[in-house]
């Protein structure tokens, strides 16, 4: 037994440690048990050993000693095992046992069994279940569902939901609300459908009960979820209550949380609303979103001197690709939902207190522009005492959270992502935080992101598709929000002339200087005053024409980033010191701007294959993993090849020369060879002038005025610290130099497979689709499955975070590549919704995966019952939905649809009708199998 | 060169890391050199190796491989040499030097030399350098003044400072403070000392800028201060800055930061008045102190969601403790000052935003009183932004720092200890927070302490003491706190009647009861109103008789818990939960409690005596390591002894049976053999209580209502929470079961220390005080230095915070130790201070510290300079205030003080007058060296 005599806390009180781990062994002939390591190195010396039964204030561990002389062929087997949180009534269970070894050995194979068995029917349930000819390909996918299930979670009982859970959940958000419905949580049966609960409550009248139920996940087996470089990020999956019910839980960041139910949602789709609900009330209402989601609230940073770390701002993209995904998941499945939302009031905006400032303050320091408001966040935390993490949404003068429709909430930010729009450069980034990856961190204030330029670009277009179906439609908009998407519209519409060619520096500062006060004077109005309440109609007609002046900017500055390579620039570099002129400064080539593109649907099929193979044949490609670097890798300069600031500088500058004839060394300093440098203490620009405040009063402050500025350049053009990126310039792991960031890898292979499929759709030539295809499974290759573990340096079925220069892949199943390899795997085998329908196209799908010799398919059915499939050569089996498909290689296209209530179901195309394919994602059990017959 | 690319960060900025580490060797024949650990398994494995010259992306190693044969008798040298911090001079200096590798050796040699005379140079100026016959012991004093430095720094330069840091600490207090003065700073001369700048700043008739400059205390080679187990402290000790110089800097806990001061005085006496002004200005008007004190300011805990160490509340007794032995200290050196200081208002109080609640809040849940005020900490921060750090502090309504005089600081915390005073149990501990170590913690509600009346009563004594002479005086106080003191007086007078014997428990309510309320409405009225700004005049009698009052009750609380084995009570346990009646029960005996009663005055030296033989027969003294554990070890019981509910407390309950018979296992369970036990998961009442309101709306409800407090009085008797002390009966390392945790045991010793002086001050007989210093080398003979490596277990001449059941002392230097053994060792050496005048009295010394053969003694004078003094045989040397002195054994006493500008000195007794005392103190050099003649 290993316990604790009480649990350490900090608090004056008692802590009782109830619980213990237990250890035991048998099938041993054991001569001595030792509890703790102490005695190891008298082992390793051959002297003799103490039995230990009692040690105290040492780490345990348990060894058990034991002779035994083996016959040849004579085979030894025996039980080590380790439990933990024994209480007092299981160890009293155990002790019993203990007598009875035989049977304890049965029920510890039993156990183990289970666990298998346990956790087979949570990856089945998430349709990680394959068989096909590629058993390597089918324990990978494996471990993708079942990783990104250990990210996103898993819905604990599919759409089934205790009442009781779903009360405890909006009592947590408004106990006001849940009070005065209880008759609403009564009249639930036990479990509820989770789409029939979203209608009875929306049945209720009241918008404010509908939206907190619409957010309602039972999501659970989620480990806390981000980037584990912070300290936050303690990873654990805590399953069990004390009383064995199971845990609904979610907690993360929000910028990672929404991804892994990207993939999710394919499994589960009538739970997309849900999540987009949960996602767009926790974005704000000046158009970003907080740090953290959990399933009880938000989060934000607060400044804490004593932690280093802490550190406010908002993070960028993540909010339009992975909203706009959700979205689309939703259109395919469920268009007529998604429509009526835009007009529904059901939504809301978070209350960070967090305050952009005005333009003129972010051209002045556009590293420092985001201030925390003390008395909002008081504010705030009033109301969520008084009434409930509801208190950290925007209020109305009423007292009740603002509610606002979908279409405001697409827009907004939209339209401050458009008010930092800088023509040619991209979105520029100036809220503190990066885009993507913290790696970039530094292009924060002078970088613009062209990567989210991309996105937007298909945001647009989404946009665009869902109003133009009701382009007489009115919709409510605040005026706030109006009179910003006016403004803005007015500004693309009056400077269109640029766009007849490339704009000049002058141009480009004209275009964000109108586009930035008016981003400004919206978030500043809200700041100041609230929203007003009033409401104005827009139709549908003036979103669109909005959405194609937006389209005409964006393709043009898409269009002009196109390098001579055929790649495209991701981030790009301003220069904000002119008051009337915006140069741009190139980057190098990065990855994720290849992605971005092909992803944001501007190139033709013909410009992507360029672009692929530009990229096979750039910097970014490492031929010894067959895979692609975030960037390219280069050599650092050498320690003494750096900080030589240059003769000819010091001639120039008389207070460097008289510091060093003073020699003052806070600043520079000779070395003995004579060569100057900084002072080694000094790390940024910030520092200089820091140093330069102190050097003024003690004689130096004529030249301290002026000289200082020009000090403060050299320094950093000494550095360059203009196009200093962050991170990735200067680490070697994970997102480093010379390093693979698989995740990207795996971003880089949707895209390409949604640009095959989308040049197969827009019917381009054959041998053109063909060698998209090629690209697709070249990228594809370079992914661990299709590698020896030599090469990959770690286990082929199992996805890592990253590989360095050196070494192999790193950090087993931490990054988002699951959710992208899940996806692009469901594509491979071509399963696509499109209005409603199930389509199979598995046009992708390669010979080789289809089984040789026949096989058992096991899979859990979605009443979790475990069965098993017989198939034949030519055969493959997977899930979806939880229903199992069988493809066989046939002469035709053709599909069965196998219905529990109903005879079978033939088609002539590889296409299930609307009602087939509802029943298919309602996963009640109605559709048993689907056989398709492939002409391949 | 081993080096980052930069520093990671996770701002948004660039931050160069210009400093590398370089790393070379030399006199080797040199084969291959590895920079990182990568290839140490090919080694050993007899692999060939790779030259390493360009590693990434690992941690860096640095590994020479050379063959070298070695005939007989043969000595082989050679280098390592590992260099951190080095910018591009340092390393253009090293590359020219590798080329001269003669020169270069001898630079590391004389680097060597040079650091360890500087750390020598330090260790010299706090009087760390003795020569005795003890070798051992010379080296522990050594140590333990070099650790006592560590924690609580030494002044840079003596008393010199320098006006410009002044002037950044003031600044950094209030800034416009600083700025009305300039020509205060400027006047200043460069250095300055202490004292004229003190004075100085008196004399420009500006209290609040006295009140600033006298908290300047020039500090440096401090660490980061207290318990490690807390994520804030991690140690590091900047010494330099950037440019070379020093880094002037302290901070640490509250109650830590002090106590190695106590230590620094005896050295720096003139700094006293310093210490004791930023001791009293951190401390609040409720009469309690803030959690960390640096040299820019306090600080407190704030409660933190995600942090489950964020925890608020005060500690109790070091400020009664520390503080006392601060004002004694400036008492014996400089009365003057101290008398002037109680009616100048020069002092300031802390605005720490935690609110202790109502006394009926306290009786209600007694540990949970502290509420923090959100609007106070932001109205503070407002202010530390507009004004500087003073915005801390209490402020008057006319927006400056509220003054008051010593004597108002003196009785706030004695006013609010005695109205938690509950006789015969000691001080109440209701604010969150434990005594003296952490270990108690869970004492907090329902504890009293003992140890804190024991050093009440000292704390009495010595204002009684200071007052005496100025019985006739005025003292101006606030009229909150006159109206508080007078309050009390009344009560304790009223209820004088109760001191004839033994209190009822009815009566000690009534006291508590009154104390209790008089607490409470002195602080509510300060919490809701502020300090009126009125001021009324109370004379030294009147204190007086207050402090008689007190002392009546003190003593006869004390005298009441004496143990019949002649211990004393270190901390009691009272039910509050009668209305009328308060019960003591009593805890096991701690070595804690002998310790503060021995310090406390209390006892006569034949008591005294008592108490220090049956410690030694008690179960705290351990045999193994002749020395005391913090309280008797105990055997913890087993895991199956625990959590066993008995039998008939479940016949006795409905509830438990109803859950038992429903299989509800959220609270109990029943095991296979039929015991009954409490869920694994409860840890405390809290949870039983959380687990009751779960239980009542599911058809418990009426039973949870009728035995809910039963169950939750069952839970707490089955674990004997109400005797829970927290770590102490459950941790084993620290101040846990069975291990000895050596500041304690020192602590002991100065204690033992004091009771051999007063003996010999009161003219006790002869045999007596022999006994009595027999006691004290019986505890000496238990510390290190006195012991062999094997039984200490660490190095003797090291202090180590604690020696746990099993294995050695661990821990070097992290405790208070260092601080009391130090005083100890300069108690032994017979120097003390009194009205001013230095005495050597060595009644303690023994014969065998005297050389036995003639030896150098090398010392550092106050100039900074090395010198050596020759020593005979029957002569001892060590330094006092740095002044060299030379114990001689002889047959008279007598004394000659070698001065620098005149004669020497001789005087027939061993004692200084007070003109040559202060020469002593001052630290000017005018002393040169003292010789004494001991009759021995």
């Amino acid at each position: 037994m290993f316990r604790l005599s009480a649990i350490p806390i900090d608090r004056p009180e008692p802590a009782e440690a109830l619980r213990a781990t237990t250890a035991w062994s048998f099938g041993l002939k054991r001569q001595l048990t030792l509890l703790s390591s102490v005695q190891l190195d008298c082992f390793r010396q051959g002297l003799p050993l103490r039995y230990e039964t009692d040690v105290r204030a040492e780490r345990g561990a348990y060894f058990v000693q034991a002779a035994q002389n083996l016959r040849p062929g004579q085979v030894l087997d025996w039980l080590l095992v380790a439990n933990v949180n024994q209480g007092a009534s299981e160890v009293a269970s155990l002790n019993r046992l203990l007598r009875q070894p035989a049977r304890l050995r049965k029920l510890v194979q039993a156990e183990i069994e289970h666990g298998t068995r346990e956790l087979e029917r949570i990856v089945a349930a998430a349709d990680g279940l394959q068989k096909t000819a590629r058993p390597l390909s089918n324990a990978r996918h494996y471990a993708n569902t079942l990783f990104n299930v250990m990210r996103g979670g898993i819905f604990n009982d599919g759409y089934k939901l205790d009442p009781q859970d779903l009360l405890a959940f909006v009592t947590n958000g408004d106990k006001e609300i849940a009070a005065r419905h209880s008759s609403f949580f009564r009249s639930l049966p036990k479990p509820a459908l989770y789409g029939d609960m979203a209608a009875a409550a929306a049945a209720t009248g009241d918008p404010q009960l509908e939206r907190l139920c619409r957010e309602y996940l039972p999501l659970t087996f989620s480990r806390r979820h981000g980037d584990p470089s912070r300290p936050w990020n303690r990873f654990s999956i805590t399953t069990r209550n004390p009383d064995g019910t199971r845990i609904l839980n979610y907690e993360g960041n929000w910028r990672d949380i929404f991804q892994n139910w990207e993939a999710l949602a394919v499994s589960f789709p009538d739970y997309v609303p849900g999540m987009i609900s949960r996602f767009l009330n926790a974005s704000t209402a000046d158009g970003y979103n907080p740090y953290r989601i959990t399933r009880n609230g938000i989060d934000w940073e607060v400044v804490d001197p004593h932690d280093p770390w802490s550190c406010i701002g908002y993070w960028g993209d993540h909010q339009i690709i992975y909203l706009l995904k959700l979205l689309e998941i939703l259109e395919h499945h469920n268009p007529a939902t998604l429509r009526g939302f835009l007009t529904r009031e059901i939504f809301a905006s978070a209350n960070v207190p967090y305050r952009i400032k005005p333009y003129d303050a972010l051209l002045a320091n556009p590293k420092d522009t985001v201030v925390f408001d003390p008395q909002v966040e008081e504010l705030v935390q009033q109301r969520v005492r008084a009434r409930g993490v509801d208190g950290k949404l925007i209020w109305d003068k009423q007292g009740n959270v603002r509610l606002v429709n979908l279409t405001e909430k697409l827009l907004v930010p939209l339209l401050v992502k458009l008010s930092n729009f800088i023509p040619e450069a991209g979105i520029w980034l100036n809220t503190q935080r990066p885009e993507w990856n913290d790696a970039n961190n530094a292009l924060v204030g002078n970088g613009t992101s062209m990567v989210t330029l991309y996105y937007l670009r298909r945001y647009l277009m989404f946009c665009r598709e869902i109003f133009r179906a009701q382009a007489d439609a009115k919709f409510s908009l605040s005026v706030e929000v109006a009179g910003f998407l006016n403004e803005l519209k007015r500004i693309l519409q009056r400077h269109r002339s640029f766009l007849a060619g490339a704009l000049s520096d002058r141009q480009r500062r004209r275009v964000l200087d109108d586009l930035g006060r008016a981003g400004s004077h919206y978030r500043l109005r809200i700041y100041k005053h609230g929203f007003s309440g009033r409401k104005t109609q827009l139709s549908g007609q003036a979103l669109i024409e909005f959405f194609d002046s937006a389209l005409e900017w964006t393709n043009h500055s898409i269009h002009s980033n196109r390098r001579p390579d055929a790649l495209y620039h991701a981030y790009n570099l301003v220069r904000l010191d002119s008051k009337t002129e915006l140069p741009i400064r190139r980057l190098y080539e990065m990855l994720e701007g290849q992605v971005a593109v092909l992803s944001s649907g501007h190139l033709s099929a013909e410009e992507s294959l360029e672009l692929l193979v530009a990229l096979k044949h750039s910097a970014m490609y490492r031929a010894d993993q067959h895979s692609y670097l975030l960037y390219p890798n280069r050599q650092l300069p050498r320690f003494v090849e750096r900080n030589n600031i240059p003769a000819k500088e010091i001639r120039r500058s008389a207070l460097l020369r008289k510091l060093l004839a003073d020699g003052n060394r806070q600043f520079v300093e000779r070395d003995i060879a004579g060569r100057v440098h900084f002072n080694a203490a000094v790390t940024n620009a910030r520092d200089i002038r820091r140093i330069l405040d102190q050097l003024a009063p003690s004689g130096y402050a004529n030249l301290v005025k002026r000289e200082g500025p020009d000090v403060v350049d050299l320094f950093e053009r000494l550095f360059d610290h203009e196009s200093f990126t962050g991170r990735s310039g200067t680490f070697f792991g994970y997102e480093g130099l010379g390093s693979i960031y698989w995740h990207m890898v795996s971003k880089l292979l949707l895209a390409a497979q949604e640009t095959f499929f989308h040049a197969v759709e827009a019917r381009a030539p054959k041998r053109l689709c063909q060698r998209l295809a090629d690209c697709y499974y070249d990228i594809r290759a370079g992914i661990g499955d299709y590698k020896t573990p030599q090469t990959y340096g770690g286990f082929p079925m199992d996805p890592y975070s990253h590989t360095p220069a050196q070494g192999g892949a790193r950090q087993p199943g931490l990054t988002g590549q699951v959710k992208e390899d899940f996806l692009c795997r469901m594509g491979e085998l071509g399963v696509f919704v499109k209005n409603g329908e199930v389509h199979f196209r598995p046009e992708l799908l390669r010979p080789e995966e289809f089984l040789t010799a026949p096989t058992d398919f096991a899979y859990v059915d979605t009443a979790g019952i475990k069965r098993r499939l017989r198939l034949k050569a030519g055969e493959l089996a997977f899930t979806y939905c939880q229903v199992p498909i069988i493809y066989r290689r046939s002469r035709e296209n053709s599909l069965v649809v196998f219905l529990a209530k109903a005879a079978k179901l033939p088609c002539q195309e590889l296409r299930l009708d609307a009602d087939t394919s509802r029943l298919i994602f309602e996963r009640a059990g109605q559709v048993v199998r689907i056989e398709a017959s492939l002409d391949s």
